[in-house]
């Protein structure tokens, strides 16, 4: 039995959803169908989750909103017509949108239920089309699925009691298209989760049916080995595990909602990233554990966009407290960190950079000097991460030396290393500038 | 105007305070001598501090005395004999300790005016056979010095009016010579530093009085680049930072007491460390900042007794103050960390084994497990840090690589790496048994 999530590309147009139901027919073992909102067709296209955000401002701020509840119709006609099913499923979106506007409910549940039915309509009209194609298939609303979530509208947790709900569906002996991206309270609320949030529903029910795969169609044939962007046509990721696709996950790579994989990753359920327009390519999967491969490498990951806190004070490491002060002036301010590397009087402190307003910095800068008597406080801005990911790295002798010399070959000066015991990644932290450069040279050291 | 300290091996004797006599009659800006307590003249020969202390114990526990006591005044009486000195110091030394044994204190105070007598001793002798060489030279009591201290026996701190009392010791125009490892505080109590403290006393002094130069005898040559018991006839350095020295005397460079520089650190007073033995050796100097040298590494410091606590928890870095939770627990059972290199989820803290009882052990994983929701929590043991070390290595491209080719070329596997940005160092993290041969590969890497 598996669980097949197909994202907002996947569902943007008619000729997507041919595809989807053409991937749904060709195995029978695919008995949960979620689905986004209908994503961009074309570059400069809208999406219909950003359409019905601008409908629920306008509809809020009593501007008038017949306009884009014109266009948001218009597209899921085309859908409706194209694929030849009853327009019925158009009234019905329609309707679903009239009762949310009319309802006497708060501005910001409004919203929610507004954002929700791109979601909600994909799978109207997903399931009519695979009943066009004599597929026994139902709507499924997560009300009724059992997604049970908490009151927190826009970030929406999952409630436990959702999983053995959701675990009696594997009784239903048909296809069941769920809306991804919300859920219910126990009062009977609508919440949605935090945006991407159907990727969050397609692991929840996975867990809660124990899947035997959790599909996951995208637009991309697989997850690559390092940003296309920046190195042409890199290797593709047959394979990696959840530890390895988190540390990817983190710096460059997008392809998976990193709180999504949670539900799965709990329940041991394999993950597989596919193409919706190329579904014979085998796509990666993601696993809880796997041999080594000979390369213990599997993925460089890089972003920009960091900056360092550096700390220096004279017999620092005498002082029990140092570091665990440091750290709590940073949640005063509520800034996470990534890595604090350290020698033995300072301390380097790596955050990224969009969470250090003016203000923040000031304050931190203020009170490190006068709580802790540093001897000098600084930030270096315009730092770049870049992580080696791999399982084989802790164990395999040469490898910090092969990346070190990739990029000094490169002629870029590592500014920090961080690497842990039983850690899959080395993180190097170097000017950003350099990025290109470094990250193409050890694409060449550990792929080609 | 330089301060010198003499440190235990250079006063253990007629023999070597002869030599240091010579050194003071040799460089007439020798005007303040600081001393230890007489140390080891051979190996298994016993030091005047310990006897002491092996006094006091027997003195407090009503246990015979008699002994220890004659074997304290028989050192001291063949040093005062062989200098041909009067032997009122003998008197004077006896007269001393038994004023503090009938003394109505405190034991814990009792003790720490005994562990005094050595240094104390020292300056009384030395001042002495000064004068017989027609020197104009007095033995100058912590008191009359102004060197006032907190009243914490055992560790005291200096306190921050001594440096203007110090100040005006400039005006005296002979050599004085002070004891080091005490002081009094501000109601005339003794107090002493912490055991090795005469070297706080001489950086105390340097400071006090704006030496031009601190200069440290002990009976070395110089600070090595490397661990001499492990690599054969080391390079010797001959200028190093204060930040350089401090990283190095982390790891198994024990030439200075740590804590000792700070007051010299503070009034930017260079050192000297020097050989008693070897005058004319130029030693090594410790100074605020030095120009760069082609070799950007100084030195390779190590140590083994280290482990590491390995924590594991999905989504960790989406926590804000999971680090700072963890960093708290190990506060709570008084373990301070070195390093903490982390991944995305995952954070290894990197302590001294001789902090980790059994107890604290389970206690901490315990508490990483239940207050923080851990995955996975483990402790890593037999770990050894090297540390390689230079001003220059942030700002030079490929010190990483080099490090990094030479552990491997040792086949010697890197479990941590920690390098902040703005640090003069470079962390590895191996295991205990690799420790020789990795030395061993950076050393050539680096120094050959």
């Amino acid at each position: 039995m598996k669980v097949s999530k197909f994202g907002g590309s996947s569902v943007a147009s008619a000729e997507q959803l041919v595809k989807v139901g053409a991937i749904i027919n060709d195995d029978s073992k695919r008995k949960f169908i979620v689905v986004s909102a209908p994503g961009k067709r074309f570059k400069g296209d809208e999406k219909i989750t950003d359409l019905l955000i601008q409908l629920g401002e306008s509809y809020i701020s009593n501007q008038p909103f017949d306009n884009v509840l014109d266009k948001i119709l218009t597209r899921f006609s085309g859908i409706i017509n194209e694929l030849n099913i009853s327009n019925s499923v158009l009234d019905d979106i329609n309707q679903t949108i009239q009762s949310i506007l009319s309802k006497q409910i708060t501005d910001e549940r409004k919203m929610d239920a507004l954002k929700s039915v791109g979601e909600d309509s994909s799978a109207k009209i997903l399931s009519q089309y695979l009943k066009s194609l004599n597929l026994n298939a139902s709507y499924l609303n997560p009300k009724d699925a059992g997604i049970i979530v908490s009151n927190e509208p826009g970030r929406a947790q999952i409630l436990p009691q959702s999983f053995e709900k959701l675990y009696a569906l594997r009784e239903r002996n048909e296809i069941l298209v769920i809306p991804g991206f919300f859920g219910y309270t126990e009062d009977e609320q609508l919440v949605t989760f935090s945006r991407g949030g159907s990727d969050i529903t397609g692991s929840i029910v996975a867990a809660g049916v124990k899947a035997d795969l959790y599909e996951n169609f995208t637009d991309v044939d697989s997850v690559y080995s390092v940003n296309p962007q920046i190195v042409q046509d890199p290797i593709e990721i047959t394979s990696l595990t959840y530890r390895e696709m988190r540390e990817l996950s983190y710096a460059g790579f997008s392809v998976f909602h990193d709180e999504a994989l949670i539900p799965a990753f709990k329940e041991n359920i394999p993950v597989c990233i596919k193409n919706t327009n190329n579904p014979t390519s085998l796509g990666t999967m993601i696993v809880a554990s796997k041999k080594h491969d000979k390369k213990c490498v599997v993925g460089i990951a890089s972003a920009a966009g960091f900056c360092s806190l550096y700390v220096s004070k004279y017999l620092m490491n005498r002082e029990v407290g140092f570091g665990r002060k440091l750290l709590q002036i940073l949640e005063d301010e509520d800034i996470s960190f990534e890595h604090a590397p350290s020698g033995i009087d300072d301390m380097s402190v790596i955050i990224r950079e969009s969470q250090l307003t003016a203000e923040k910095e000031n304050s931190i800068l203020k009170r490190v000097k006068e709580e802790l008597n540093a001897d000098m406080v600084t930030f270096h801005r315009n730092l770049a991460m870049i992580m080696i990911v791999g399982e084989g790295i802790m164990s395999t002798i040469g490898i910090a030396q092969k990346a070190t010399t990739a990029i000094t070959e490169a002629d870029v000066n590592i500014e920090m290393i961080n690497q842990g015991s039983s850690e899959v990644s080395i993180m190097f932290g170097i000017r950003a500038e350099g990025i290109n450069r470094a990250i193409q040279s050890l694409y060449t050291a550990f792929f080609e």
